[in-house]
């Protein structure tokens, strides 16, 4: 298992501002190793909830008489599907764990489309839905190039919580069979199940053939004049000064590069105290983006190393 | 592991209408098996989700340099938390399946409240919450006796799922911190714990209290004066003309029943037909509540048996 | 506008407990209250919400030049609708409206619905569906006759209110048009309409043409042995001592009465203290139901006129 | 009534890409529109849902005699408060409409908040939260300055719509008072009020301090190398040629520039056919953004006109 742009740069972006410089790879190792923990939830739920229901009026079978779980063990085999303890036709947490888990999944699909979606602004331009057969092209505006994939994902993603807040509520039946709740789910979860694979397959699609732009994620770097390896620099000054003296001292000389509109290399230079303490060498080492990505790489093997163990691990049940 | 009322008969009710003869010990087995459940989500969801979170700023632990993942195994070795492949602060999975499960959980809480809250109304009266300490006063009736436990129950079942929502809703977080979204969890959890935490500890301690009234159940089931036998005697015509006759020929004989308000019983004896098919022995023990259970009491064997097994399995973890 | 069983006496029930008689007129005076106001809310949200929108790709018109306001104002007129200040098509407040304003009808049909499926629960037996064509027959059970408009009802009063929460989400669009959030409106607010339609057409049908047995109301008037008288007697007995001491003085009898399975009545008569402050001819009095219904009729009659004013209001407006 | 930066040009963004040229003051007068219809909204709840609720145990006032009336009529006027047509305590759609009122309001905040967060992205940099005391700063990164404010608002936004759903699925309480339904909005109502105070607080204060940069607006209208022109040109090129050859024509050119970085205006003014039909100096005007603004300006005064007016219209009544 490899990661296209592994170790591209790019700005890492908190609070919708950027933060620090990261890897693109770092950030699909993050999209990657939530899949493969949704994995594992559809397996468990997989195994739990779809298990034989056949327990008539009111689960005793009392129409087959003695033979009630003679023909439930049979019906079983034939269906493929495990026999439960007993009937649980008034007891729905297997179909809300149903709808729990595709909730589950579909807000880590919302949160990679909201990614791309702030990643393919005009603005930043770094990231962008495959073109394809006039797929997100505008009627009236003939420049256009809409990320329709992120809108049907994100609306997926906002839709799908209620619903699954539905399919909980819905659980609270009355007696041997609810009036009303039971109801509530005939269309509720088949929604969740159409939504979600919606999201997914058309997400699957558009992350596999992702339109990436390493230039313009290096130019966004530079963005802020320096700005963004304010923490590197107050990392390095804390280890010759206390950390809360290094952090204002960097603090003040953002401010003093932001009013100038200077970069804040240059008025680093220039500081008569940190001057001192970091010479030309090493402040060019911390204004180096490569050079303040901690152990990124070293997660994005554990992750890639999880993933194939789990994917190997499932083949042989697949036979 | 044994159930206290086992054996003792009661109506099981679908569509707020009584229906067949059942047991209060299988209905208590459904409410057992669905927690035997909640027990296995529970321990998944600790397991996957209560994991070490260290990141830094945006996950790259950037300020350590390279010491980041020494740092991250040492400390969660010293809180004794599994380590992640990666840190995950901008993927809320693990923080939005504590409310699933959780959500679950208050599922089914909600789901015997409202079975205690129907059997204890004045008008059927089965089952009651323990009296103690004043509990369930009414200020200005001197007779009520409210079940306060059910309102704090059904209340938490109606709350907490849309609270589950907010969480899923939440995980679509952007880039390396989200804005808002992440601050969306902030009360959003600790409400959903909360509420599940009380809405458990009352009907744990009610549950296990409850005050049965097994005479009035069995008079319920005389109010339809022999109605809810009509399945079983359809049933057993059924052995002897086809299904669609037998079902037909009972569901006039239940109308005559009703508009004369007579009991069914004496309906069928004198029905020309029926009484060629169903001796008067047959019919006296069609009309035995006992004698139509089917196979609930096999089904409540194999519930005991695995709660046993999973509490037993349980065990050695705990050391 | 007349009420039928305007004044038929119905015990009022409370956290699901008999409390007081009252009328079943009274009950659905407050039904018809409540439909009022929503029929006002209606008026209002067509009002505001029912206005042009026409705003080109961004709302300024841009392509039209400076004929745009022209324009808007003759296609308001060719259609029927207000003009609005300016074009709001990332401002979906009036399409939320829409949305909550059925929501609250939907929490009125749905609180009616559940009042009636209490009601004809088989130990209460007071209201019924209407019964015609088969609706509501049990395939397997002759006996049934399921209260189907209530399921109906009550499925769409759990469906629509976390929909309606989908709508309100939904308005923090992003700038000029929004990314995934208006695409959530697309199938949202149909189903809200759709749902709330056919519960409201239902219910109407059902609660015109519903079977009410005012001999049973009577009836289970009489299930407390007199209990439910237990309030009327504190409050006579309060105008003879201090209330606290009344108020425990007929709750000490109510619990004899309870545990003996007398009548409260008899109960009463016999206490040394109660009988020097209450005749037999006083307590007769306390225990006849209609005569501790306070001003429910006059209510009833506010309610009619009421009603009646805001048709009359209304009628010049379809003109 | 006046508007800050009125007729500052920004780009208008739908789908979160650049679309169309637009004043920062039409788009605040959209969220101003808004608001006051939340006005108009907020004067109608309030006139309808805060009235008097007085009814003892179930609504008649049985315990208050015939007094009850008399009784109501003087607490109301004690109170300051409406008296309804009928106590109204297992009816709620008063406090539901409180909620959902609240969540219109909350809707239209979190937008606002939506945009100035879009704004305010390194990248952009159009649009900050006022600095003041420290508010927004970082704790490691010296350089942040969050948009706090925005965070508040959008959390407030995305927890007040399922809890309006909360108060909505409470409407169906049971008889003449609810078994956990009421208990339900016992926390969320106060909840809601508590979010949208909150919110409307926070950013009041920060609308009306908001740092507007007009001339990153106006560079950033630069950076699709005048793509973002391609509707005004389309049009005009329209009034010469049928209008689906002038999309495709301008369309193709859009093209051309994005693949050669070139900018569209000299794309167009090499185009054979192009430069048949429009000159120089047209082009020059068509690239103008203050040139394609359509009516914003007089939408901006109807707004401000309307808003007059309802402001002047209150008023008399706050005597």
């Amino acid at each position: 298992m490899t990661l296209k742009n592994r170790t591209t740069l790019v700005a890492a972006r908190t609070w919708m501002q950027q933060a620090l410089p990261t890897t693109f790879g770092f950030k699909v190792a993050g999209w990657l190793d939530a899949i493969d923990r949704h994995r594992a939830r559809l397996a468990e739920t997989q195994e739990r909830c779809l298990v034989l229901q056949f327990g008539g009026a009111v689960g005793t079978m009392a129409a087959l008489g003695t033979r009630g779980l003679d023909v439930a063990t049979n019906l079983a085999k034939e269906l493929q599907l495990p026999l439960p303890e007993l009937p649980w036709h008034s007891h729905r947490d297997r179909m809300a764990e149903i709808a729990t888990t595709l909730g589950l999944c579909c807000g880590t699909l919302g949160k990679i489309a909201r990614d791309i979606s702030l990643h393919t602004q005009t603005e930043v331009g770094e990231v962008f839905e495959p073109v394809s057969n006039g797929r997100g092209i505008s009627s009236t505006m003939p420049h256009k190039h809409n990320p329709v994939t992120c809108a049907v994902v994100l609306s997926a993603a906002a839709r799908v919580p209620p619903l699954v807040g539905t399919m909980l509520g819905a659980m609270v039946q009355e007696q041997e069979r609810g009036l009303g709740s039971w109801h509530t789910e005939w269309e509720t979860l088949p929604e969740i199940v159409r939504l979600t694979a919606g999201a997914l397959h058309h997400l699957t699609t558009t992350v596999s053939e992702l339109d990436v732009d390493p230039e313009r994620m290096r130019q966004n770097l530079d963005l802020t004049q320096g700005l963004i390896f304010a923490e590197a620099v107050a990392m390095a000054l804390a280890e010759k000064m206390p950390r809360h003296e290094a952090h204002e001292l960097v603090q003040k000389a953002c401010k003093r590069a932001q009013s100038a509109r200077r970069d804040l290399r240059s008025v680093l230079a220039q500081d008569a105290i940190i001057k001192t303490s970091l010479s030309d060498a090493e402040l060019d080492r911390l204004f180096t983006p490569g050079n303040y990505l901690g152990v990124a790489d070293q997660f994005i093997d554990r992750v890639l190393a999880s993933c194939t163990a789990h994917r190997d691990q499932k083949k042989p049940r697949k036979k």
